[in-house]
């Protein structure tokens, strides 16, 4: 797809700065942007990469500064991150046609709507059930009693549904742990995405629920029995122990770890590599493993920094 | 299934209060328990819940004091958490029949035993041995030499036996890394269970083992030939670096790190998130990054937090 | 094949202390070498455990004291961790034939070297190229715009050019995050390894690259975007958010996070459970989570784990 500087910015519903005649082939980072490519500037700390950009097109903020190369053309939006996210749609090519690869392995109870995707090598087991328009990368698993409401995205290698992690401590003459079975399923609610080699283990009975909205991204562990909120955001390698309820829109750095039993309310934001050791208020900013609240642990830590210079 | 509450408390060696005669349908949690599921009691800090619940009957330990609804039985047994697995041993379908799925790749020089359950997408190497009753998971990948004793169940997309990150640094004019074969094996031993998406490598020469009765969650990461004893429980996340050895009963939290080359004692105890940079003697119980002692530091937490609010 | 040790100090360009004709038929650890087997010290933390060896023979550097039992030969060499990578290289049968699985899936407008190895369970979308000597592991998942240079290894149930986490914040009317679109590739040139349960996300447009030589151990996450320079070693459960650029010969230890964004020198070294939250010049050598210089949190935890004592 080819288009003018002029037609994107229509298309944008944006106002454009120089040359609107150029034509774009593609889009592109600032540093690895020609001519031929549209950029985009949203995070001020690239402004330095953004004015040596050879890009032919750079889609902005209404009102923001920027000393570009004469070649360059800004189009001006009210809101560059929905622009930037618009073109992207625009030029990905739908990747896969819709439909259950003759190479998945589908047990015979399960439910899929014929909108879903389901791709090489995925593993369905009894009584999943999977709406419109999801999406089942390859390799994924969906143990038994998983339900994907709509739009829901697997990513390649995801587990969904496997055994959590639940034994009876010895006892009396009893050597080792014995294992408790999980008879329990999955719900993951509309537009979840969850990413790549990320666990999502069922209920022991009733429910794991994963709601609306919320992202997951990679190599995430979300255990037995925990309720997650309408669109949260996990950042990639987190783990989140049984049992644990979670509100809405709250957002967990990298590598945060969340004790179980505990309830954290809406909102709530965790640093990092945080671990949260007991429940959370609404509106709570905490770091720190384990962790405080935000503003406490950077008085603390510029202390304690500071100790170790002498 | 539908037992009466007189026929499950019989059955579990417990006895009744309130009506035995409702008959119930299946288990549920406390919450989301109607008049026809059991639930149970075990921590008490669900206490509230379980008065609350609207389940047809609550198994709970023999001298716990809960006041619940008319409607609720309460079956009181000696250990409710064994009387809990109990529970749903009896109500869990066994999900998979035993046998090697056609769909699995399985090398010729295998030995897998007629009782083990080997799923779809499964890849098995060369030489690897499958004992009585194990189960394998779609997905799981066992490279070559790994053996996997009785009753071990290993769950979806787990690799069992990639190589050890071992490499020889830059000598000389060398440029780069070089590679290390490895040549060696994985051991897991009876009743071992590994979680989703866990990675095992095998030992450079000689073997990685896991010993009988140990629970590996998901995600975890067991480096080159590490030997973990007997009944430990690894939660999610956890990774232990090369060459290290582990005693008998240890307990490690979720996302906790063990450096390489170190000895661990028997029945040590490890938090969430913490690191443990050094050797440990049996029976230690250690917390943070590096760890020290868990009641030092707690004192020097209180103080550290304490430092922050000034 | 049986050599005796004579064989091996010629082919080792090393030189003999003690019996000279013994056969040895395979490697061990020193712990586990009977006669028969070779054996290597290099890590002097296992001195005891040589002097203890029933090895055959044991490679050691030409320099170093040691006294072994009398039926143990040593063979001296001037790198003993480079003799040691020789000797699995000579035991180690090369695992797999290389070509391509009729069990892989394989999207017809991939470009695939002849020479490469893909095996039973991988799945390769559109647009991928890998070069000469390659290995792909089972339920490797290669998705569109991955390309792999020369002798790159991708260990079983690696995931390449996953979306990454990228989201518009909720706007306006908007209740949720909207997805954005991913139309970039990853970039993994010669000799890179990348571990089993690795996931590496493709850029939002353009790449994300890992430099020549640079190893990545399991299960780690490599976000959109990151660049990564040459002859890095990432060690397990690593995660780099996105858009971060590393430099060349930087050293991260076991679940160490990286912030997204900033840039880290070259020659940097952050050790294990580390969290870098901004830009590293080169060399620098830092711990903590947040990092700091090494010497500093040294001495900040000396005073703080005393703190603890009373």
């Amino acid at each position: 797809m080819v288009w003018t500087v002029k037609t994107w910015a229509e298309w944008l519903n944006g106002t454009v700065e120089g040359d609107d005649s150029r034509c774009l082939t593609g889009a592109a980072t600032l540093t690895e942007a020609t001519s031929e490519h549209i950029g985009f500037l949203a995070n001020p700390i690239y402004t330095a990469e953004a004015e040596k950009s050879n890009a032919g097109a750079i889609v902005i903020q209404k009102d923001v500064l920027l000393r570009v190369s004469p070649q360059t053309a800004l189009i001006r939006v009210e809101n560059s991150y929905q622009a930037w996210a618009l073109i992207l749609k625009k030029l990905s090519d739908t990747p896969f046609a819709s439909g259950i690869s003759p190479h998945a392995w589908v047990d015979a109870s399960a439910e899929i709507d014929a909108s879903a995707t389901v791709m090489e090598g995925v593993w369905i087991g009894a009584r999943v059930r999977i709406g419109a328009d999801c999406i089942v990368y390859p390799g994924a698993r969906l143990y038994p009693h998983t339900e994907l409401r709509e739009r829901v995205i697997v990513h390649a290698n995801a587990v969904v549904g496997s055994d959590g992690f639940g034994y009876t401590p010895p006892q009396g003459t009893q050597v080792g742990f014995e294992k408790i079975p999980h008879i329990g399923g999955v719900l993951l609610e509309n537009d979840v995405e969850i990413g790549a080699n990320t666990c999502i283990d069922r209920g022991v009975v009733g429910l794991t629920r994963i709601g609306e909205g919320t992202k997951v991204d990679n190599l995430c562990q979300i255990g037995h029995n925990v309720h997650i909120g309408k669109h949260c955001v996990l950042a990639a390698q987190v783990g989140i122990a049984g049992s644990t309820v979670i509100g809405d829109y709250c957002q967990f750095g990298g590598q945060v770890g969340i004790i179980g039993h505990i309830t954290i309310g809406n909102r709530c934001s965790v640093g990092a590599q945080s671990g949260v050791p007991k429940s959370l208020p609404d509106g709570s900013t905490v770091f720190g493993s384990p962790a405080m609240p935000l503003s406490q642990f950077k008085r603390a830590w510029v202390k304690w920094k500071q100790s170790g210079l002498s």
